[in-house]
């Protein structure tokens, strides 16, 4: 029978309450406009408290990092058949879609992010070179399904363009004036996202995926808002 | 015949000296790593000089995105006929570009940039709205010319996209671990933006902006870099 350890049990949740609160301030806010003290105030502890469990900021960031590339780690199964490959690269761009949100402060300021720290850059490309890869090898399997057509090079070009529209799509939404719900530019990213595809869908794939992401968004308005 | 004012003259000089100095530093450091002190410093005036000609670092700031909103300020010519349209876009993507890479600072940070200065922002969202405007006349005219296939549904959503993949690209770019010289990620940048269109091109136009772009760019890689 195992011992209950109540000091390992309250020092792990302590931590886990500092990741979580730490991410809703810096989502908020944006992550340099947030001091370990405001995150400390927020969770009603001290500030020696909160550096018994975090050496520095520096360690929270590295560590939400940690979690997204985790959420990140998924690949589309490309073995799948045509009708089920398109639902596959739905679903996987959406999942991609909601750990970008979650985690969104990571890309307000990526340039600054990742010129500090050279670990998280590191980690960034291998994250942006894993998606490439997958983006790529599931077109290939889709144009071996003959649910696309497209040559290798069009692959690599969409493949990128796909890369940066997921990328900067929630930062370039809340640029506009206009407002609008989270679930609403997610649900238009993945759409944006799947449009760039389209065009290379053989018909019937073609037709799967208007009626997939038709039912995903409200129309499309005449203005950029 | 006209008095010689040279104190006006002189004063006019300082002014555009000021402005293409504070440009040249906050593209290469970052505006928010640049100090009035270090403007004035790299033109070897005294701080209190640089005050009498701009009242602080957000005159400046925002005298350059004037500038950057003029170098903007550019349309294609929707009459022209379908070969000529597609040269149009081309050289209408390529002087937008080099526009961004000029200013390339207000991309950097972007969301802070424009959090902290609403007319910017305001601004910002004028210049994309008209870029909106100015690419869906252009695909309309496109399709017009038989040059093009698209539905306006299809043309809002390739707006956009362009829009996003050509405001974040050199952003993008930047992040990849590999270093490029910044005209051939200016020269991929109008590549990826055209990739968009290309899909949409009836079969002659298709061929000829394949011809214009592959003597734009080098032979582009298997990995993402």
């Amino acid at each position: 029978m195992k011992t209950l350890d109540g000091n390992a049990v309250r020092t792990q949740r302590t931590r886990e309450r500092v990741l979580a609160e730490s991410l809703r301030l810096f989502n908020e806010r944006g992550e340099a406009n947030v001091t370990t003290g405001m995150i400390a105030d927020a969770l009603g502890i001290s500030p020696g408290n909160l550096y018994y469990h975090y050496r520095n900021k520096d360690e929270i960031v590295e560590r939400l990092f940690r979690q997204f590339a985790q959420r990140m780690d998924l690949e589309p199964d490309a073995a799948a058949d045509a009708a089920n490959l398109i639902e596959d690269l739905w679903l996987y761009l959406h999942l991609t879609f909601e750990a970008i949100r979650d985690y969104r402060f990571l890309y307000r300021n990526l340039d600054d992010l990742l010129a500090r720290n050279r670990k998280l850059k590191a980690q960034f490309n291998r994250i942006a070179e894993r998606k490439y890869q997958g983006i790529v090898r599931l077109c290939e399997a889709m144009v071996q399904a003959k649910a696309m057509h497209a040559n290798p090079e069009e692959i690599r070009v969409l493949a990128r363009n796909i890369l940066v529209v997921a990328t900067y799509w929630l930062n370039f939404d809340s640029l506009r004036e206009r407002r609008a719900s989270a679930a609403d530019g997610l649900g238009r990213g993945a759409y944006q996202v799947m449009s760039l595809v389209a065009p290379y869908l053989a018909g019937e794939a073609r037709r799967h995926l208007g009626a997939v992401s038709r039912g995903y968004i409200r129309q499309s308005q005449a203005s950029l808002g």
